[in-house]
């Protein structure tokens, strides 16, 4: 796909200085950007670039005054990073609806149903009854297993696994690699020490607008649904375990780990590699810091912690604040030891 | 597959109040159970939904009394939980046996080995002198490498990865994704500063009864094998590096990690994301609780540790509460030293 | 394939003791090996096993004086274990060059540019203008994504998925189930609390050399590359997020994370489970022990940190080991508040 400065600029409501014949093929960093790329210009802090670049369209802002001529066609609007992201979501998403049919050789269960203007990638699995909604494309390598029901407009990558009777809304976006609905962690000590299954026959329903990162595991329930809420995001290799419900629009880094049946409320915020005990609660828009070991319910909403065993944010950094004067502060209690072993000793001599 | 109330009842020898033609197609929790659902009453804290679920049928206890009139057929047995769990089970199992032959397209080298009863899904790679034993279940996209051999009663589910010459014994589940036998991660280091790769050539063991989760990852030794002994239960996305040894009924959660040629002894219970450091030995019945880090060998059997570094369980949980003190101590320490200043000048003074 | 102690010898340029044609077909542990296994003697720990092994031929030292007559045939070399290691890749280079040609059924865009010597697993994927070079190796259940460039001598191994435009350089191994180029974790807040998705536009480019773990995920950039430079070595289940950059010959440990933009430096040395957070760098020569918690960029080459969140390594054991005392340093705070407390009290009673 090519375009113009004229082009561009009637999409983002802008004006253009210089040449609106020039074109662009593609997007670049403005101090990487080459001939026929479109880039933007924002932070001060890359104004230098804005006179070298050798990108042949430049996004700015209108009240930027310009210190000397620039080589690139220049549109002007009044917040350039976001017309410039409104392009790229433009530009993705109409390569996106090229997307169309069914690639063969492919495997569709002859009771599957799909919507109109589907996608489905060569080497995917659409086992017994899954439903496929409208204009959702399902990239090569995916298994879907039997009764699946993935809504409209959604976006499954390669590789994607997701078991049975699991259940997709709207607006879903799965990286490649996830998987779920595998079986929940769920063994019954035996008499003998062994283990013994306890079936994980319940799902996971995963609600509109959510995005999941690549290489994550989210487990079904042992009986009823694990719940992804809508507008919630998840990061790469995150585990989600079986009946764990994870709330509206709340965002998860990667490598977090939400043990089985806890709930997780709307709008929080879990940092990187934190985890979190089975069975408790988390209260709306508490903040986990990155690492944190939460091992108790977070009750009030809106409290930020940290730590493993995690707790209140500021407390916890002025603890390891005085973590790392550990050595320092044994020594000053060595010190005061001593003086008050000569202190007694002279108290008992002077009586 | 749908049953009346009386050919459940007949599965688990129960008696029946109610319609024994009572219809259900499939299992739900009492709270949310739907018409021609089956459910189960166990736990007191939900007796109220005895009263208004609208399940067909409920499993229940035999000594329970009810408070008045229920809507739903109610079949007794001495345990409900038991009986409703045995029920899953053989329901599995049934959906299970249903699975059989081999879809295509798939991809068998001429030199595989099947048993009987055996399924291998669409979009399945088996390499050469592959064998599968009988009743072994191998879902779409699964790819298994040169030499491998598997037990029966197995259940590979799908996208698994398994590099040549790994071995499973019977009644293994791996959970999708999971990838056996990849290279272990080993480097010499050379005198330019770069690293020369060192082949990976030994083999994963898998014993009978194994269960493994998703998106895990188990490496092969660098000579001889990693083994996953007999009835250990691995969660998702664990990493257990080259030449490891995991012993019998060794339970390890989610994001765990283990690294080269350590032996875990039987019995062993890892939290999950707990990390445990190369070539050391964990005494069978050890308790890793999560997070934690553990750097040297556990010697003694059956010891619990928590921390990074780790260390016993008991001592280590009274440390992590006086560290959230550490302030208040800091300041104790502060008014100290100014009250024995006071007193050490008080004496000078007084010579 | 199989090979004679005269074969074997001639190959390290060694000496044989005894039946220059014994004949072994696969490689084995001293103390495993069996009849027609190839294995090497070097750490005097296995001395025992020299006398005792099923092994055919034994690699050892010239230095090395038999106690006793030895039942296998030796050959002798000035280093024992480089001229095993140096079998083994030889061995595994012969075994992979035998894999050539395109396996049906696999989709191929007519596009796509294949070198020579070439292999393609079946159910593999190469989209649009997908360019392989010569001698790559990519198994089945593979995808690669349109316009992906791979170089020369790679090994693509089982599920690998890499998204489109990334870039790939020679001799670079990826390990089965990672995901090269998924969407970076960039969300913008939206007012009414919601996230909305941030295009991510950019790609990943692996320079050469570069060997990868399985299952671990590397995103691609939101604007121009995230990097893994060239003999960079990561294992399983990393995660690095979009806009990183890791330098030449740094090496990461299992289940490491580092967020978005980091830039790590060379021969950087990262322990399992730690992780890094985002907008920071890493000077040269780091090292950065298992589950630490990087918060702060690490300016000075070659230092060394752990803890979480990470300082000066030998501080940091200090503290930690300090920290196992501080339920003992209560106490003695307690006990000198006491006799403090008399000291002041007889102070007063004495004026």
């Amino acid at each position: 796909m090519q375009f113009t400065a004229a082009q561009i600029s009637f999409l983002i409501n802008g004006k253009i200085e210089g040449n609106a014949e020039a074109v662009v093929t593609s997007f670049g960093k403005i101090e990487e950007a080459e001939q026929h790329q479109l880039t933007f210009f924002a932070n001060p802090k890359y104004e230098e670039f804005l006179y070298t670049t050798h990108a042949s369209i430049v996004i700015l802002s209108e009240g930027y005054e310009l210190k000397h001529a620039v080589r690139p066609t220049l549109i002007r609007v009044p917040d350039a990073y976001s017309a410039f992201a409104l392009l790229l979501s433009k530009y993705e998403e109409v390569a996106r609806q090229q997307l169309k049919g069914i690639e063969q050789p492919s495997y569709l269960a002859p009771t599957v149903t799909l919507g109109t203007d589907v996608y489905i990638g060569a080497f995917s699995y659409l086992g017994n009854h899954v439903k496929v909604g409208n204009n959702t494309k399902i990239y090569p390598n995916t298994y879907i297993g039997n009764n699946v029901k993935i809504g409209s407009n959604c976006i499954i990558h390669p590789g994607v696994k997701i078991y049975h009777d699991c259940v997709l809304g709207n607006n879903v976006i799965i990286h490649a690699g996830t998987v779920i609905g595998g079986d929940g962690f769920g063994f019954a000590p035996q008499a003998d020490g062994s283990f013994k299954k306890v079936p994980q026959i319940g799902n996971v329903v995963i609600e509109d607008q959510v995005e999941i990162g690549a290489n994550t595991t989210i487990d079904r329930a042992t009986i009823g649904s694990t719940f992804i809420k809508a507008g919630a995001k998840l990061d790469n290799l995150i585990q989600v375990a079986h009946n764990v419900e994870v709330g509206n629009s709340t965002v998860i880094a990667a490598q977090a780990g939400i043990s089985g049946s806890t709930k997780i409320g709307n709008h929080v915020m879990i940092g990187g590699q934190a985890g979190i005990v089975g069975h408790i609660s988390i209260a709306d828009g508490s903040k986990i810091n990155a690492q944190s070991g939460v091992s108790k319910s977070l009750k009030s909403p809106n409290t930020a912690v940290t730590g493993s065993p995690a707790y209140d944010y500021t407390s916890a950094l002025r603890s390891q604040a005085v973590f790392r004067n550990l050595p320092e502060m044994e020594r000053r209690i060595q010190e005061l030891e001593e003086l008050v072993r000569q202190l007694v000793a002279e108290r008992v001599n002077s009586l």
